[in-house]
């Protein structure tokens, strides 16, 4: 009688010029959700949309249909299921309709209804959280999501890279990473009655944990959820996100450096050869420079710059900075936006930053000054990715951090990775919902994520 | 001079055939950790693992080799830079070997390294759990947690799921669910004033936001980390653990049940194409039928059963069950295992659970006293899966949240997907460590997750 069929499949059928006769119409079945139903008495218009695909099916309905009054009132938002004929439709607005010959109401959408057709704001979309994937720009972002976190799995296993899930809940307190959730089981703080027996936090980074990996895999990469309880409401902040953290072994800083810039253009193509219409929607309203600005960067040499090149650069800047410039500061987004969209006009890494402001854990440098550490800085937003090669030396390790104040006992089983068969290693920390924002010209996190947490909200 | 390889690439190249040329011999380079080394005076052996694959590289030297004092000294865990001649060795125990020319030291192995040649516990390596992955054990389930990811991935993203990161933190208390950790940055509980503004929790289950997802893409799927605080200390919970739940619109418990079906026999035959090493590892050291018993259940056409067969085949059979059997009671272990490997001999779904042993969103019968539930049963370990049709009418979930007791507030948006062309719609569960553990053979999930987290019990 007829097929059931995905909106998905239709498109895939027309695009691949299969169903280019018209005489092999057919009938096919759709179950979906109404978009809009315009109805000129004798006449109806349905956009259906399935969730398979971005594009809408258009179903054409008449006033012969046995239900047809009431297929007229089918509001926004319900739920249907279609039988009709498969018509191509060459000289319309889209490349087919369905020709409807039965419907039936699945799921009623109630009158209050929040998502009707006027425009939203993205504030109001984010107080309903449970139904913006409906909406466009979500419906565009969240499938998005999902194809760049694919894109980022294939890159890294088809490279025999091995996936590791780092704990989440962690003792360790992240040596001054920002501030942290604490996990517990209590209302009293009595850590030692508490869960684990002490005071445990939620995870910044599963950096250090998925380096003894790197020791028995060589090439590893995570992917998971980390947290910071940092009180900033900022458009790129949120207290829950997703990072990839990939480390490798018998690697320097150049490695890490060609593996970073791989893994980038890997994910531009893969968005753009993965999810095209979403790319287009993003590119037509929500940065109207996207899709050109991405492939710009595809199709660049990633320029690599020491941190003291850049400071003398912005020294000689005629360009009257917010924060004066001087060797030894952490530079600004004013800074790192000169470097790479005046001085380079394109991605750039900055290598080798003075030890003070970097992380204990990255190798110190011949110079005694600098570490062995990368930004990737790219044009729009400023610091995209940040990487370093690993302090491998236990004795150069012990004393850095006797240096920052930390106490080592927590972390000896780090250590003692540089004891037993430690090599030269390198990795970097990517935060997933920051290249989505990149990717996409989305600005504001809380957009990318399907329910995100920030300060004093936790709705849904 | 001489190509730069991976041990995996090496045996490809022989396990393809294409290096059977005696004379296109060629120099390689190889980096990895030793795992042994032998020597007998004149002549010694390194076997050398690189982290690529599960098969270590046999590596000769001899004393003519420049510092050969030196080399016959590298200990077991010191990481090493090769050159050699790469043969081929047909008639060995290995495939080939390699002749080294030059050796050197990258990362020394401190002597008092635990990972001797001697054979350790489980319950010992989990005390080390940062070299543990060094082991053959967890070098195996660990190259095979990250390969029954990508398992899991490419199965749901092949048919068009989308993933969906639901969040971690979560203002939900999880409706009975189990006890929850709290997330909070506060010492005192004063929630009001705590980060959120209110209490926080860290998840039981993604399902729930999930689904509002499922009413926007059709096809969804979650793969995350999700928790539970309970103080129990078995073989098969960890506080901490990853799982698995995909959501299905416009599709009932037997779609369910077939997506279930098609996804264990897609990780099976996953992992027995992409892991032969690792499970050949499994099936001799772990579970000497596990090979077996995976490709029965791979061979299987999964049994559908309802819960009141079940319950009349227990009452039938002639065994002395430790707890009594009448309808209403949830199955106990023993219950489950007579079902599938006494009655059935292969993996069944039980199907219809009374309602008052399931949760408040699975969808009611018309006998008003069961529910639309299924759990996958496997021989060996009993329940695998638990999935059901969701309640999709929005009086009947209210009255049977009242009736449980619940307040339904904070759960109003998830009520309201019923009110806004809400449809059928089902999905499941899946924990991803014990779907691991049953696929290999491991006993205990401390044993198949990085860093474990069970109570009293935050190492690292």
């Amino acid at each position: 009688m007829f097929e059931f069929m995905t909106i998905r499949e239709l498109y895939e059928i027309v695009m691949s010029g299969s169903h280019v006769e018209q005489d092999s119409m057919e009938y096919v079945q759709l179950q979906g959700w109404v978009r809009t139903n315009r109805c000129s008495g004798k006449l109806g218009f349905i956009e259906l949309n399935d969730g398979t695909y971005f594009r809408n099916a258009q179903l054409v309905y008449l006033q012969e249909l046995k239900n047809f009054a009431e297929v007229e009132k089918y509001p926004t938002g319900a739920a249907i299921t279609v039988t009709g004929k498969f018509v191509l439709t060459p000289q319309g607005k889209q490349p087919f309709e369905i020709q409807v010959t039965e419907a039936s109401l699945e799921g009623d959408c109630d009158r209050d209804y929040p998502l009707q057709k006027k425009r939203h704001s993205f504030e109001y979309l984010r107080e309903i959280a449970h139904l913006r994937p409906r909406a466009n720009s979500f419906y565009a972002i969240f499938r998005l999501r999902s194809v760049l976190s694919m894109a980022i799995h294939e890159f890294f296993q088809d490279q025999g890279f091995v996936y590791v899930h780092t704990p989440i809940i962690t003792g360790n307190d992240g040596e001054g990473a920002g501030e942290m959730f604490k996990a517990t089981t209590r209302d009293d703080a009595d850590y030692e009655q508490d869960f684990f027996g002490k005071e445990a936090f939620l995870t910044v980074t599963g950096q250090l944990h998925v380096e003894a990996f790197a020791m028995a895999f060589r090439d590893v990469y995570t992917f998971g959820p980390a947290f910071r309880a940092e009180n900033s409401n900022t458009s790129r902040h949120a207290s829950e996100f997703w990072m990839i953290e990939p480390e490798i072994a018998f690697a320097d800083l150049e490695d890490d450096m060609n593996l970073i810039e791989d893994m980038v253009k890997y994910c531009i193509d893969y968005v753009l050869e993965n999810a095209p219409e979403e790319m287009k929607f993003f590119n037509t309203m929500i940065d109207k420079s996207c899709i050109e600005r991405i492939t710009k960067v595809r199709n660049s040499d990633f320029k690599r710059m020491t941190y003291t090149e850049a400071i003398d650069l912005l020294l000689q800047a005629d360009v009257k900075f917010d924060n004066k410039v001087e060797w030894g500061m952490d530079l600004n987004s004013e800074h790192e936006r000169y470097i790479c969209e005046k001085i380079v006009d394109g991605p750039v890494f900055l290598t080798d930053y003075p030890k003070e402001i970097k992380a204990f854990y990255m190798r110190v440098n011949d110079d005694g000054k600098t570490v062995a550490a990368c930004d990737l800085l790219v044009p729009g937003v400023g610091e995209l990715v940040g990487g370093s090669q690993r302090e491998e030396r236990y004795d150069v390790l012990e004393a850095r951090m006797k240096d920052m104040g930390m106490t080592t006992d927590s972390l000896q089983w780090y250590m003692d990775l540089r004891r037993y068969g430690g090599c030269k290693h390198a990795g970097f920390g990517l935060g997933f919902d920051r290249l989505l924002m990149y990717l996409t010209g989305m600005q504001n996190i809380r957009d990318v994520e399907p329910f995100p947490r920030t300060p004093k909200n936790l709705l849904f």
